[in-house]
């Protein structure tokens, strides 16, 4: 192990030349002009592995292709699989970038680059890890695969397939991730748990057009407030949501869980400040940590009906509608918590209008179990390469491939997140601080050898 | 009065021949290539009024002109003033028309053509009246003045100030006016009432920016879920709304009215079958013709915030807004029921979102004295020109110019219409009963004479 983490160190600068290089590639997924550089990253990516050892194959599925790569000569060792991704988001407004989007940039301790830190950087430390072992021991002392798309960005339509269809290949006794955020910058990482969502649209239609508000408004129901009435009527006095049963599933915070809580620090004023809400705000009882984290929401997305252009029109809007999801927490489930909201909509609504419900996905929650015995091999891993103790936090958004991986292969995953906070994924600038890719792919190369005791 | 009568039925083509000769001008108020075509209208009207023995006279305004004509040569009788505008909307879609907006034709009973019902055919009726009389007597029974806009279809902006400033010469003792419906085909009709508008927009503001749902949601207030709660709470379970003191000055329909309201025939089942709603709704305790004509209301005209498009997007909105308008009723006054809103919203909008309300004007309720003797000269009249009685309606929309004259004027409105129910304005194929404006023309003679008695 001493010698893959000085191989590390000794080839710091070819392993970050690698980084710009795939980052030059615009793998854009949403885009079908990106077509062959999406394939090209996947090639690029395929020929390094094979370079260092690795059975490497790119796999057709009905849209961008994916690549595995796999090194399964540790008899008896374990297995890890790492999944990751290479397609990037669009750079968006060329204006708010300040150099080309795919054209990397070194500045201080970081990387700036569309898809440095989602998820080029993080996925090659794996890489790194293995290249380091490879080199140095001529095995690694894990079985290891990789599963990385190219489909991320636009929700992964072919990865559950591909994976349901691939169960021995991709059988596997721990997955590896490094496509989450790290809790500050400097502060090694890991996730452990992941909100699942389920995502909902009402539609109310009254009048068969939109009608005149003076001869006809007071002698009809107005389907705009009684959409209103509605989603107020979802929500208590102590921003508790009132579907029925909608709590009876949600687990607590252990003893564990909250202690770990307790080790990090939040900052409530800081956090408003930088949203520019007027103040914290959630379901009584619980502090704002716990309320993104911990506790399930149900938030409009988009509301709409009627008029909605400058000035004003006189009219009974003829419909009227909102987007709604819930992010939902172990141990409730999006098929559960689906049929429960469908049917308090439905007992809610008044006959005066009607109703139409649209589904738009779903996700159930996840979450690691914090005993598992590669979540201590991960943080002391972490805690070695980082000289720092690790935060372990619960993520308020949702990743559908969790609960997939842990349904169809059986296996927890262990999210050891290497971008900054403030990396702007998504967003122009994107980047990605340097020594957490290099104390990332030291704990990476660490991990694989505490897995093999 | 007689001889009158007898001249309207001889020389009825001709009279509709005037009608369709001021419908082909295209007097589009609201588009500029048309302006030429608004004065055009206003001359021909002016040279009509003039030939016949009115002193006529268009008068510039900041926008549109408008038309004054007189004939005050009856000392010691009453004045009256009738109001009319030459105006029309734009056609709309030409396919779904049946002809030429402009080129009126003649089916059954019906012509139809843009501005037919709205307003030139009952206008043009006054006019028939008062030349029925000066072509028989050489005189009017009463002293005439005309006061004839063509800004009424762009809210006549520069009505009241010209009303403000020529209050001599329009000082009157009866206001007549012809821009009403018929509550049925061929049932004469005088609105006795209108309701007023007060038209407020709240806007809410959290995050300076849409915020991810999974990261923020349930931590900060979501504005479109607090909007939807403020709206909601501004009805009760009886639908009445909630504001504190809305209803105090509201006037109950006297024993009088009551009597008239139910002399009206109401088919709620053909009322809500026509609209398309799944079944009438308002306020407890009233019925469908009281909750639209003598009930205030309060409607959503229009709501937004978020994500509006297709599919779903997973965000916390930054913003969220709600057009909302009240119809007021007497004795509600739109400055008053205005402070009351405000007040109301600003208390109940909680501080963890900011709030910003929005002016779209408003004006007051109006309501004739139903015993007054212009009104009992309207109905008899109107019940022998017709042969049939008259009905007395409310009519739910809103006339600034109506608490203008009195307030300016001090003179009270009758509203004679005669434009049907299915008259169509401001859609295609506008269409007017031919034998509802030569009735009209007869009972516009006889109120003249009436009103002199």
């Amino acid at each position: 192990m001493n010698a893959a983490l000085a191989h590390l160190r000794k080839n710091r600068e070819e392993h970050i030349a690698w980084v710009e290089e795939l980052c030059r590639i615009p793998s854009i997924s949403t885009q079908t002009e990106h077509k062959g550089d999406v394939r090209a990253a996947l090639e690029w990516t395929r020929d390094l592995c094979t370079r260092h050892g690795f059975q490497a194959r790119i796999h057709e599925t009905g849209g961008h292709p994916l690549l595995y790569a796999e090194w399964c000569q540790a008899a008896d060792a374990p297995t890890c699989l790492v999944y990751g991704h290479l397609d990037v988001q669009p750079a968006g407004d060329l204006d708010l970038w300040d150099a080309d989007p795919f054209e990397p940039v070194v500045k201080d301790d970081w990387l700036i680059c569309r898809g440095a830190a989602d998820n080029k950087g993080p996925l090659l430390a794996h890489i790194r890890a293995a290249v380091a072992w490879l080199a140095t021991a001529q095995r690694l002392p894990v079985n290891l695969k990789f599963l990385i798309e190219a489909e991320e960005e636009i929700a992964s339509p072919n990865l559950g397939p591909f994976v349901e269809n691939n169960r021995d290949l991709l059988s596997c006794d721990y997955i590896l991730i490094s496509d989450t955020a790290m809790y500050a910058d400097g502060w090694p990482t890991i996730t452990y748990g992941t909100r699942g969502i389920c995502y909902k649209e009402i539609r109310l239609s009254g009048p068969k057009h939109d009608v005149h508000s003076g001869g006809f408004g007071g002698s009809i129901a107005n389907p705009a407030n009684e959409l209103a009435k509605i989603i107020a009527s979802l929500h208590d006095a102590d921003a508790r949501v009132t579907i029925p049963g909608f709590y009876d599933q949600v687990a607590d915070p252990s003893p564990e869980e909250r202690r770990l809580m307790a080790a990090l620090e939040f900052d409530e004023q800081k956090y408003v400040a930088e949203l520019g809400s007027p103040a914290v705000f959630g379901e009584t009882g619980y502090n704002t940590y716990e309320r993104r984290a911990c506790r399930p929401t149900l938030d409009v997305n988009g509301i709409y009906g009627g008029y909605m252009g400058e000035g004003a029109s006189t009219i009974v809007p003829a419909r009227a509608g909102a987007k709604i999801s819930m992010r939902l927490v172990p141990n409730q489930t999006a098929a559960q918590i689906d049929r429960l909201f469908e049917q308090t909509i439905r007992q809610r609504c008044p006959k005066t209008v009607r109703l139409e419900i649209l589904d738009h996905g779903r996700c159930d929650p996840y979450m690691a179990p914090l005993d598992a015995p590669a979540i201590r091999a991960a943080e002391r891993a972490l805690t070695e390469a980082f000289d720092h103790d690790v935060a372990f936090i619960r993520e308020g958004g949702s990743l559908p491939i969790l609960p997939m991986f842990k349904r169809v292969l059986g296996v927890d995953s262990v999210l050891l997140g290497l971008a900054s906070p403030s990396c702007n994924a998504h967003g122009p600038n994107e980047k990605v601080r340097l020594p957490d890719l290099d104390r990332g792919a030291e704990a990476i190369a660490r991990l694989f050898g505490y897995l093999a005791q």
